[in-house]
């Protein structure tokens, strides 16, 4: 099977698990370019890692996908990975890779908080997080908010000097309380160069946005 | 009255309109924000402006919210105008103004179609389409877009160069079906000066957001 043969399975496989579901933040889009950022970090920084396995994680990280606000939130990228299981022995993986990218997957998300053991892991993780940065994180944050029904930032405060952060009722307070420190978890040079830019843009946004609404 | 305790009482009418309801991108902080830039345009622009009759067409503009794809939504502004009328004259304003402040609140949405006949309507007009540019602008567009359920872009053709801009099913297509054109809507200099930094901001973040997203 060649590498597009793979990428054609995988994505049919996801439409398929996906089958009724609908998600504008986390469409076959964001899984694509999880994958292509895998592939910039591999390139950059680990040229040893398995590529295969790799694509199949990106785009099988999110099969089981829930809401923010959904108490089994934490393990849906265990839940993920033990979805994946049939998937990637029905594409014919050896049993070590199909370990190797359901480790990876299991260990993707920042709620699940398992320590990725692979480089492999480490790739899809840091690759996951660039797509909350950014001018994609931005509009994510926003449009997951929307969907959730928080507020868009709290107009009296809101920078939260003078109450606590809460970023379940209020989009904005999400960059202190998540997005700004995800540079500082990323495995990979090539991951930490790329986050680190993505951040400093996200922070001169709110700069700008606050100078908006004075 | 003096024009603290005039915003106070109009703020109060508004919330107790608003009971119940719940919209993240029309809150209070929208209102103060286009009440602020009301005045902002009437110094540079139009000292002559009736200062009271902008703050009352600034906070009771949104009385009545309907969603974007509400069948209703192009007669929203005519049921805020209508709806505003028992408030001015509750608030003791001279029938003159009264009938101002309605035709302001009337004629301010873009989809009501209504041109503008008073240099107070030109003004709300112009501070409320400031509210859809730059970084608030963003963050309103894409949060609506999750409100909605629509995607954030068509990730194969995210300019639509090969097929019709959509902006109900593509938060992104929105920036060229109305945003990008808002700045020769604008009336006032001011206004106008404003809306065309949002917009070139607005153009860097697309600019931005395709980079990012290959």
């Amino acid at each position: 099977m060649t590498a597009a043969d793979l990428e054609q399975r995988l994505q049919a496989a996801v439409a398929q698990a996906w089958d009724g579901q609908k998600d504008g933040a986390h469409g076959m889009g964001h899984l694509r370019r999880v994958w292509a950022n895998c592939q910039r970090i591999a390139r950059a920084d680990a040229p040893q890692a398995d590529g295969l396995v790799l694509m199949a994680a990106a785009y099988l990280h999110d099969l089981v996908n829930l809401p923010k606000d959904h108490p089994d939130r934490a393990h849906a990228s265990a839940l993920s990975a033990q979805a994946a299981g049939p998937i990637l022995a029905d594409l014919g993986l050896s049993p070590a890779r199909q370990a190797t990218a359901c480790h990876a997957i299991a260990a993707h998300s920042f709620s699940a908080g398992i320590p990725p053991q692979t480089i492999e892991a480490r790739i899809l993780q840091d690759a996951n997080r660039l797509e909350a940065l950014g001018a994609i994180g931005l509009a994510r944050m926003f449009y997951i908010a929307g969907a959730m029904g928080s507020a868009l930032f709290d107009d009296a405060d809101p920078l939260a000097r003078h109450r606590p952060l809460d970023d379940r009722r209020l989009a904005l307070d999400h960059l202190e309380v998540k997005l700004f420190g995800l540079v500082d978890t990323m495995h990979t040079a090539e991951g930490r160069r790329i986050a680190g830019e993505r951040s400093d843009w996200m922070a001169s946004f709110r700069t700008r946005l606050l100078s908006e609404i004075g």
